[in-house]
């Protein structure tokens, strides 16, 4: 791509995402809406204008990155352990339940093949914590006792995704598994996390030590970005999604990530947390700094979204298309609704934290059109997954923007 | 280039500009020396880690566009043209001076065909502005007289160096220039110069009335970011240099642009100041939300025109390549440095203004590059050309930091 068109592809995406987020938002429409509408409005879907090149890829990728990170950094890992089993109980059964159902129904309803039918079941699995995250802070939820829980079960929703998806990989490339490479990915993935916060709070001490002396501007913000871009990266080495690593990193140099050995008290945790700990002084700051980094990074990656979904893919005139589409929307939305019902909670929250759920986005994608590429997927199932992808990614903000309308001010839904 | 490849050298870039940045601060050296030494460290001179991908170079011209930007906002568009035909006559001089001895002596003295010596000779044109303000940002000078007069020289001589470019290279393809299509450029550039701060005082109008309305954060950052694209698009489009687009919408955003008719207290002054100028506080909000991306991207170019210059090229054993780089460095350092003394300023100044005119870089690096690559100049040439811009451009920071060091005290040196 020439730098100058790539010049005007930026403002593009950054003017039509913020004009449309704004004419939305007087309409009550999450902005994030707006941002996927710019990017079907101005994608291959309609006119054309934007192509999805390395670059833009590239940036939209550190966008959800950082983003993830800023989610990270508000994220209080203690009160996410208080919630204690329930992200589990939640991307569990949000992850079973659409797979089996998903798997069931295009293998014995629609007569795919195995191999489809867990694709399809696959596509089904996975969270879009992206986009459920931006609609939680557009409606000023992000820090309510449900976003805790959803947030934790998209996290692991999203690990349990990807592992599904080295799983199905394997299998269409191989014709068959091997349950040591499976575990040994797991295990990475769990010592990545269990060793990222240490490693990133060490690295923390090091910025809040030297950005004391630096004589030139601008460390900070650069060896955060440093940080987040190095576990990005040792994420995708050991298996997980990049995004993991923003996200750990984030937890890492927020304010929640303390020992509380001994209810805090204990003269080790003092220890500890003097030595590791970020300065509050220090993650002030950065909050400050990586705003606007976030604000022009993340809508890169809403619009993109909506460019990757080519509308004119589908081929609308095919029955087939409409009743898979339309069956596994249901799938969808049920599966990952009802998996609200099964923690112990009231029963508006249980139902806020199913509707937070269905968002699916780019796991979802990557899923379907990783079955269309390897030829596991026809023309009109990957089309009907297009279809269920987008609606379970554009549906969900208008029906929690509506359920929170009508019983936000409830006591068992208020902060 | 793979997403997480692409991580792990933004990684490395960030850090060891930064690294060698703080390293060589200990021992008095300009910071973007040492963020040049990264780039040949970790480019392909030595370790070869780091590999100009169309995504890097995209960031690093991102980078170098919105530290014009920054430069624009800081200039003083009044105090410039106070500055008068100043920094005409240091742009003109410091043009024609190299331009002529570094042809004629590659005609006369080495007997390379004409077509080879017009580009040497164009190499040597053009100042490179961004590493010029860089070191004056860390010696502190930035807002200085002597600056004033060397980023308006610079500016005009980025001007002068493409246009020559352009000549040079209708030149090779066809054999024959015309007079009109370089007249019609021209004319572009002036026409463009002249109606973007009043086009980008408009935007900034519209800014300024919808930040205060707007529910979502961010949209000054983004707003700021798209015009900055939308200005260096057009300057392109018109075949102007993109950083131009930067500086223009830097200088129409900051507080140096007002119409002063009538010194400043006509009623029409201040009628269209008051419709068209940015509010202080939009200036000011501005600059601290830039501040972050600047110092995060900035570095990127600098390291990038450090991975540009591959070092095993240069084949060190021929004596050609030697003298001529010998007698091109000192064309390249004397043609400048004398264009400083064409000026009425103290002894002093002027010979400030001619060393801050000698980094070459980037423009000075396309013209070598072309002409290589369109056969021009032979492998020896190139070599040759490639060493007095490392050399140019890694030495007047240093000189500069000895000579204000030295003479920085002097009245006629002071603000």
């Amino acid at each position: 791509m020439e730098l100058h068109a790539f010049f005007l592809m930026l403002a593009v995406i950054l003017l039509s995402a913020r004009f449309l987020a704004e004419f939305g938002s007087r309409f009550g429409v999450p902005a994030v809406i707006g941002e996927l509408a710019a990017g079907l409005i101005f994608g291959p879907s309609l006119l054309g204008w934007l192509e999805p090149g390395e670059t833009l890829k590239i940036l939209a990728e550190i966008g959800i990155i950082l983003l993830l990170f800023e989610v990270g950094m508000d994220t209080d890992i203690y009160r996410l352990a208080k919630a204690g089993s329930k992200p589990v109980v939640v991307a569990g059964v949000g992850f079973v339940l659409p797979f089996l159902a998903g798997y069931a129904v295009s293998a014995y309803v629609f007569d795919l093949p195995m191999l489809a039918s867990l694709f399809v079941g696959g596509t089904l699995t996975a969270t879009s914590i992206g986009i459920t995250v931006r609609v939680l802070s557009d409606l000023g939820r992000r820090s309510s006792d449900e976003a805790q829980v959803v947030i934790g079960a998209a996290v692991l929703d999203d690990i349990l995704g990807v592992i599904a998806l080295a799983f199905l990989y394997q299998f269409a490339v191989l014709g068959q598994v091997t349950v040591a490479s499976i575990g040994q990915v797991s295990l990475f993935i769990l010592i990545f996390m269990l060793l990222a916060p240490v490693a990133a709070k060490a690295v923390a001490w090091v910025i809040d030590h030297f950005d004391r002396k630096s004589e030139s501007p601008g460390l900070l913000v650069t060896m955060v970005v440093s940080l987040i871009m190095i576990f990005s990266y040792v994420a995708h080495a050991v298996g997980a999604p990049a995004i993991m690593g923003g996200f750990a990193a984030g937890v890492a140099l927020g304010q929640g990530f303390k020992l509380r050995l001994g209810g805090g008290s204990s003269p080790l945790s003092a220890l500890f947390n003097r030595v590791f700990s970020a300065s509050p002084e220090l993650t002030h700051r950065l909050e400050g700094q990586f705003r606007p980094l976030v604000h022009l990074f993340s809508p890169i990656f809403f619009v993109m979204v909506g460019v990757s979904l080519d509308l004119k893919v589908v081929d609308f005139s095919s029955p087939f298309v409409w009743w898979m589409a339309f069956a596994m929307t249901v799938v969808a939305i049920l599966g990952k609704w009802l998996a609200g019902f099964f923690i112990r909670e009231s029963r508006l929250r249980q139902s806020a934290i199913g509707l937070c759920m269905i968002p699916r986005g780019e796991v979802g994608l990557i899923f379907a059109q990783l079955g269309y590429q390897q030829g596991l997927l026809a023309l009109e199932t990957y089309a009907a997954l297009l279809i269920v992808i987008a609606l379970t990614t554009a549906l969900p903000p208008f029906a929690l923007k509506w359920y929170y309308g009508k019983w936000g001010d409830r006591p068992e839904l208020a902060g």
